[in-house]
């Protein structure tokens, strides 16, 4: 069974069609990757876009915020958003400037995210949204209460509308440019989680958790 | 001499405004160590959130693209955009769900990007946004000829209005959450280069140049 997807000419990549992507599973291991969005949203026809941290539960995306922000007090209104995750895999040096590049995975999400008004809903974004950036977190944490709720704003967003994007790989020169006589290859990116550092406030019989300990992105 | 900066109603963070930072030392500071930034733009009042490369020369940026790219087209028409770069320094750990948090450093441009017409100032751009994302790089290539320049779109967007926005340290939890038994603290985020990887195509009398091998964001 495939899931490809078919785009719409909104999401079809229309630069680099090759580099196009349609189906769920490259989209999904992309976003599940990811640690932050960038959210795109247009005031009185002026686009802001914003980085906010999120989460995925099957086919929605959940972000949330305080109820005083800009970007969820107009999101509220139902707008039509722009949902965008990019992973930075390494810079490319071809011979040509030309054909210097970045080796990235990015998806593109659009449509309009729905502020999420049922209690249960709510409370089960935030953990989808906490156990996305920090698996094995909301367990071990105080759980909201009820006054933490009404503050806190949680939007919904449903995968339909989408497309990935990957380039990989080595630098592709013209073929008239492969004698001329410098470097190429590619600088590989990795970001690292280093030694956790503890709350100065933090009681030393606290040790540093396993899901923090060994806090990776990779799976 | 201070270069502070007064923030537009549209650039004014509203949202924990103790972190909002409107001096260009350290709005430049942030958008010289990014890589790439995320630009948005509306079509038919559906906002689209693109990551490109880009560079910094003065008070401009520049980004640029192929002619045939749909943001470029876009932009090209002198539309109005929003440019964003954020760095993503940590994960921050409270012991209330409520107050779990990002170490980041983001900055926010508002304004109407213009095509580079002219031949010197264009080419000017393309050295810029190399030299940003891999100094050393440019004079080492080859140089792009009238037929690529031609095929290249160059934007510049003049940093007016911006801002930035900045959380750095521990988590901050409310006073009657301190003695919750769970640990609390932030995991630092660090993004490495890696050993490179020279183009499969590459004769092997080309080593490794300083600027490759060195390779960091960190100034």
């Amino acid at each position: 069974m495939s899931d490809n997807h078919v785009p719409s000419a909104r999401t079809r990549v229309v630069r680099e069609p090759h580099r196009g992507i349609y189906d769920r599973t490259t989209a999904y291991k992309i976003l599940d990757e990811g640690l932050i969005c960038h959210i795109g949203f247009a005031v009185d026809g002026q686009p802001f876009v914003i980085p906010t941290g999120y989460g995925r539960a099957g086919d929605n995306l959940y972000v949330h915020g305080s109820a005083a922000s800009r970007m969820l007090r107009n999101l509220d209104h139902g707008v039509p958003i722009c949902f965008t995750v990019t992973l930075l895999d390494g810079l490319v040096l071809a011979r040509s400037i030309f054909n210097h590049s970045m080796n990235y995975r990015s998806v593109v999400v659009l449509g309009t995210a729905i502020a999420v008004k049922e209690r249960e809903e709510k409370l089960e974004a935030l953990r989808t949204i906490s156990e996305h950036i920090v698996p094995g977190r909301w367990v071990e944490s105080r759980q909201p209460n009820e006054q933490e709720l009404k503050a806190t704003l949680v939007m919904r967003l449903p995968i339909s509308e989408f497309s990935a994007k990957v380039r990989q790989g080595p630098p592709i020169d013209d073929e008239e440019d492969l004698g001329f006589p410098t470097w190429a290859g590619v600088i590989p990116f990795q970001t690292l989680a280093r030694p956790p550092v503890p709350d100065p406030k933090l009681d030393s019989q606290y040790q540093v958790p396993e899901y923090v300990e060994h806090y990776s992105r990779c799976k």
